[in-house]
């Protein structure tokens, strides 16, 4: 029997029919309930704080296993002791997907539409279409991959860029002059320290003018004050499901900035995602009873 | 040497260098100057509405070349003796694009998202993904082709109607039993007799709650009234780059109902149009030159 502590009676109701024989326990760092352990797994909240993981401390469990594919800022709060693994396989599709919404809504004048519906207005003009633009590609993980496959049909000249060049991927030391010929800028980094302000006012500067910055990686990739200096000036656009700082404040310039269009870091919430999850909690499941490793195991 | 009488100044300029030795003329249906012809091929505006085309009448030219491929409406009015070239290749893959900008808008919320920008909402909230959803298109045509190309790797199940069926596509006689189960249905249908009304009350009472019906066809292919109902309702949600009347009038309700996004028939113009139109006038002058049947005559 696997004891498995989860964040919410529905994520129990849907996995109970799945484990039977098992113990399943419902609670999340900062419960006042004492935890319902020992347990062998413990599964996060998604989109917990990384602060939150220090309500950790103590807590006997074998394995925690969260709900992001990202866990920047974890090794910093996740007490000693504890192994941590993130969720592959949940959210590269549906933040591929996004990726693909953002860039198509604002090269097709999606928001403009949008924004002419309330006066009835009938706008009809020219917009830029995606066929046969460069489009650079700036990480080659699991999100990468499923924007890159997304893409491919569209015609696209692209380009793909990872930390050291290999077959196909250029280096981002060659970023400079890449970025000269840039129409479409798509960020699916996770976020580090080689990563961190990766997107500072000289890589904008090389982008050329009207071209498109689309973030679906992780707000502090970004230089927000950089980045608003070049779309307030309307040199740039700009398409973000996330922010530095996120929640972007309501007063925040970057949210009625013309050429900008944000969504509410959605990247990986689609009603797909249930599916996903309970895929990586069984798979933990079944590798316990069967003495083997955890998968994805990324601290500890 | 062709005589080609173009539209516009502008595309005459584009075309100068690349029909040396031939005249180039400037001119459009209702254009007070007279017809500089005879001209073997007379260029019209990019979305003349047919009427205008009674303007052709007792014009000496040898082939219309019209820079849209819906021709509805076109054999009523366009003067007899006329011979009528629809246009292949231009907009196809551009309305391809529009069509997924709008399925992937609507679904991951882009409107919402562009709404609450105004009042600095940050609304996370989970959104539909496109993954995995039933995806239902209605024509198998040149727009239809690029619609299911840019659809695959989306990881969708595909379900393609045509007037009859064959192998791997319904017919639309099966289109009741078809549309019970799609959650997206989108219409690339040529307007015609068969077509006008295809999207009837029926046709959306089929349709399951919450589905979302995308128009880049043409507009009376659906009944407005017969929709205005289903999604003022909130049963069916709507994303329609062309409407019946068009352009909508600023106070028709449609505009303001929630679930429903309007484009302003931007599916085919977009700034990779020029190139495409200018391929097909020059493979026009291309075969008057060699004496062979002009391409995509569709009347006369």
């Amino acid at each position: 029997m696997v004891v498995v502590v989860l964040p919410t009676a529905d994520l129990r109701a849907r996995l109970a029919a799945r484990l039977p024989g098992h113990r399943l326990e419902v609670w999340a760092p900062g419960d006042w309930a004492p935890f319902p352990g020992p347990a062998d797994l413990l599964v996060l909240p998604y989109m917990i704080a990384a602060p939150h993981l220090r309500a950790l401390d103590g807590v006997p469990v074998g394995l925690v296993q969260s709900q992001t594919l990202g866990y920047d800022g974890v090794r910093d709060h996740l007490p000693a002791g504890l192994r941590y693994c993130n969720a592959v396989g949940v959210h590269e599709a549906s933040t591929g997907e996004l990726a693909l919404a953002l860039v198509l809504a604002d090269l097709r004048g999606i928001p403009d539409a949008v924004r002419d519906a309330t006066s009835g207005a009938w706008n009809h003009r020219r917009r830029r279409g995606l066929a046969g633009r460069r489009v650079l590609v700036v990480g080659v993980g699991g999100v990468g991959r499923e924007i890159v496959a997304r893409l491919e049909p569209f015609d696209v000249d692209l380009v793909r860029v990872a930390r050291t060049a290999r077959d196909g991927v250029h280096g981002v030391d060659e970023l400079p002059h890449l970025l000269s010929g840039a129409e479409v800028v798509i960020l699916a980094v996770p976020l580090g320290e080689e990563t961190r302000g990766l997107v500072d006012a000289g890589f904008l500067a090389a982008m050329p003018d009207g071209a498109l910055l689309v973030n679906v990686s992780r707000g502090p990739v970004v230089d927000t004050e950089a980045l608003l200096a070049e779309v307030s000036s309307g040199r740039l656009r700009a398409a973000l499901d996330v922010t530095d700082p996120e929640p972007l404040p309501p007063d925040h310039p970057l949210w009625t900035t013309p050429g900008v269009l944000i969504t509410p870091h959605s990247g990986g919430d689609t009603d797909a995602m249930d599916a996903r999850v309970d895929a990586v909690i069984l798979e933990q499941v079944r590798r316990f009873e069967a003495g083997e490793p955890p998968a994805n195991l990324v601290i500890g």
